[in-house]
């Protein structure tokens, strides 16, 4: 056993140093793109433990990757092949450490689940907005690292806007106690946003103080099929209009997405017919159900009157709320029944998505004929996912393998044509960090290594991803 | 003439580099309180003219002071004393160069006035809601470098939440074009976030593009008595709950504060008879004026059913509601009539006010006995303007002379105690720099000076500011 591994054992236990046997549940991502070979799994229970196996891989000038639920989609949280890093997983550090209810705030730690901060609040009579397809297992130390998106973007905003402070061990191993539930702290520079996104290269971040909100009285869904994109944004408009700060979500999916919801799901029932684009609405109201239900189905009567909107259907129970969100959240699955496809997470000014659209599907359709486009996302946010499946018949596996660097191509170069964004909500990671140094501003790659060099000059904090 | 001068003048027109002459207005501070004495005063009228200022200071060596609208509260943007410092003024960079209404966005030069921003947005049908009381003169490129709060932070949040992207030059004279409309965009460090609220320490905003909302149909205002602190924080409970996200102001000011306004101001009409503490609500309902007034007189109904409030008052004309808001914004003017005094800008947890004040008012009654507190501010950020003004009787000048550092010391240590900020929405600048390194914990302040050092290595940008 080497020098390093006996300090770690004696640093958090030796039973949370795990070193032999099969570490493929954190050495493998999510979708299963990044096999890693750790030199150790350690499992810190407290930030004093972090601190400690920061400053001893610090010392040894050993690597080290940060990991919590290893859900990401980027290959941000997976040791590289050389069994030469640390993985220091964050899920022991699972403590809700406090709820403040007439502060609206809760601080809890890196290696909470998701869904146990949701219910923690929810136990508090609040709300923690976040909410993702992961949920069950991502932590919200990783959500943070990796500035999650989600469903509720549109009112609540990125894991950024929902973070009022940070407990961040640095890379020389100290204790940033940045928590505390301010709304207003203008002393010096935003050291937390710098370590919100930045995926585990600047610091392992271990708890974090959290915005809650009233929970609204009622939640009301409804969908609304769409002639076209353009008639879906003019929707949009209607909708924050009409229903301003309460419309929590606005989910767009176009034909084929549906289709194959219909396909591989048959048993999720449908409301409405086939449609080129079939938009999600949700109203989260603040006095009652009745209220919601009035605003809404007024809304959509105006979007039908001018013609924005040729069906739409309002949930008339929490049952059939829930079919609707199913069916949005059905698309991924469908498309992995269809068969592999190569993703895309990218975000464009709302004002920009048709022509984006009209000009990138096209393209797509010259270059590979018979390409299907499963396009869906959070449309009130810009955030489109824009997936290609092979064309039917061809084998998924030789498309891609084929294609997928010259879609991506196309793809990125309109994204960035259009002022968008390649990665929307999932980061970059190991999977887009060559495409980000191709197509970041020089100046911002610049300050970026710059800042990196300042805060980890060793370079030891999750090296290969990101920069 | 020096060849900086002359090379300055040949970059942006000898018009703009004003070295003789009297250039109080960019010397002085709003406040008065720094007086300083600068090289020259250089006006760039475009982002490549501000980065060609730049990379000649940084070739001569100068430092370089940026100053938008110059009602700073903190002295952070005029020069120092040494007559060295050539100070970069924004205002000639004041062109909206567009507004995207289908994405709610719009982009806007850093020199704008604030007022202009937010008739630009309202010309437009929509809504840019960063307000506060310098809004006639200060600059949003100055809003944005401060992080600048106000009174509509409860629901929109502070200028950074207002901000999505930047155009920056760097202190390498470097321009970075952050700009974009985007919601959502993953893709390395959040640098935007670095630079608002760095006070022109790391870098000289040129442009931004911010958020922009629907405007609302109805605005709605109330006042309200309660006779504790306790009250006017479970009246905001119940405000959230009621109105959720149409909340969008509640401010609350302490007898005295009105009792002022009532001496200097008595032409202000106060609707409401004097209470030890008095809120102002207001609604913004994206409905109408009927559904706003109806949530609100309920809420209040409930609140003085429940006690915690004593009697309330809902503006029945646009003319009653600027009244409501006139008198909380006469207050500082009302303070400045009873004399010079003792200003404190400090954020806490909204759960800990009472308590803070409870503590603070009897420190601060015993150890100067008679000295009268003006308490007011945005009570749903947490965020008081806790001012105190000398004994009736006793010369104000010679109070702050004698007692100022004292009273800074017991209410600063009382923030600190208590979970707080030293500043919460004005900055450090130079006013609180030493306050700062003495009370932000090393760790932050260490991480602070290396990213300084790493983006402005020279250490040319508005030096010791901040930092």
């Amino acid at each position: 056993m080497t020098a390093l591994l006996y300090a770690l054992r004696g640093a958090v236990g030796a039973a949370h140093v795990l070193g032999d046997g099969d570490l493929a549940a954190w050495e493998t991502d999510w979708r299963k793109r990044y096999r890693g070979r750790a030199l150790a799994v350690v499992r810190p229970a407290s930030t004093a433990e972090v601190a400690a196996v920061v400053r001893l891989c610090a010392a040894h000038g050993t690597a080290l990757v940060p990991q919590g639920g290893n859900t990401g989609l980027v290959g941000a949280s997976v040791p590289d092949a050389s069994g030469t890093q640390v993985l220091l997983s964050t899920t022991r550090l699972n403590r809700v450490r406090a709820i403040d209810t007439d502060n609206l705030a809760m601080t809890v730690e890196a290696g909470c689940v998701l869904q146990a901060v949701q219910q923690a609040a929810r136990d508090a009579g609040l709300l923690f907005p976040l909410s993702l397809a992961a949920e069950g297992s991502c932590t919200i130390g990783g959500n943070l690292a990796t500035n999650a998106g989600g469903t509720q973007v549109l009112r609540y905003g990125n894991a950024r806007e929902l973070c009022l402070g940070l407990e961040v061990v640095t890379a020389q191993g100290e204790v940033w106690d940045g928590l505390g539930g301010l709304r207003k702290d203008n002393t010096g520079y935003d050291l937390r946003d710098l370590f919100i996104g930045s995926e585990g290269t600047l610091g392992v971040i271990t708890a974090a103080t959290l915005k809650l909100f009233p929970l609204p009285a009622a939640t009301m869904t409804a969908l609304a099929a769409c002639a076209s994109l353009p008639r879906c944004v003019a929707l949009l408009a209607l909708a924050r209009e009409r229903a301003g700060p309460t419309l929590t979500g606005f989910e767009a999916m176009n034909g084929f997405s549906l289709a194959l919801v219909r396909r591989h799901l048959p048993q999720l029932r449908q409301p409405l017919a086939p449609a080129p684009w079939t938009v999600l609405l949700e109203l989260s109201d603040a006095e009652s159900a009745a209220h919601a239900r009035g605003v809404l189905e007024a809304l959509l009567e105006t979007a039908l009157e001018r013609g924005l909107v040729d069906d739409a259907a309002v949930a008339e129970s929490i049952e059939q709320s829930r079919t609707m969100w199913h069916l949005r959240e059905a698309i991924p699955l469908a498309q992995a029944e269809e068969g592999p496809n190569i993703k895309h997470d990218i975000a464009l000014p709302v004002s920009r998505i048709a022509a984006f659209c009209d000009a990138t599907d096209a393209a797509l359709a010259r270059a590979f004929p018979g390409s299907r486009l499963v396009n869906f996302g959070h449309l009130g946010d810009g955030n489109l996912h824009y997936n290609l499946q092979a064309p039917e018949g061809v084998a998924p596996a030789d498309f891609l393998r084929e294609h997928e660097a010259a879609v991506n191509a196309v793809v990125y170069d309109a994204v960035v044509a259009h002022g968008g964004s390649i990665s929307a909500e999932h980061g970059i990671g190991a999977l887009k960090r060559d495409e980000l140094a191709r197509r970041k501003p020089p100046v911002a790659l610049s300050m970026m290594r710059a800042i990196k060099q300042a805060l980890d000059p060793q370079g030891l904090l999750n090296p290969g991803r990101l920069l």
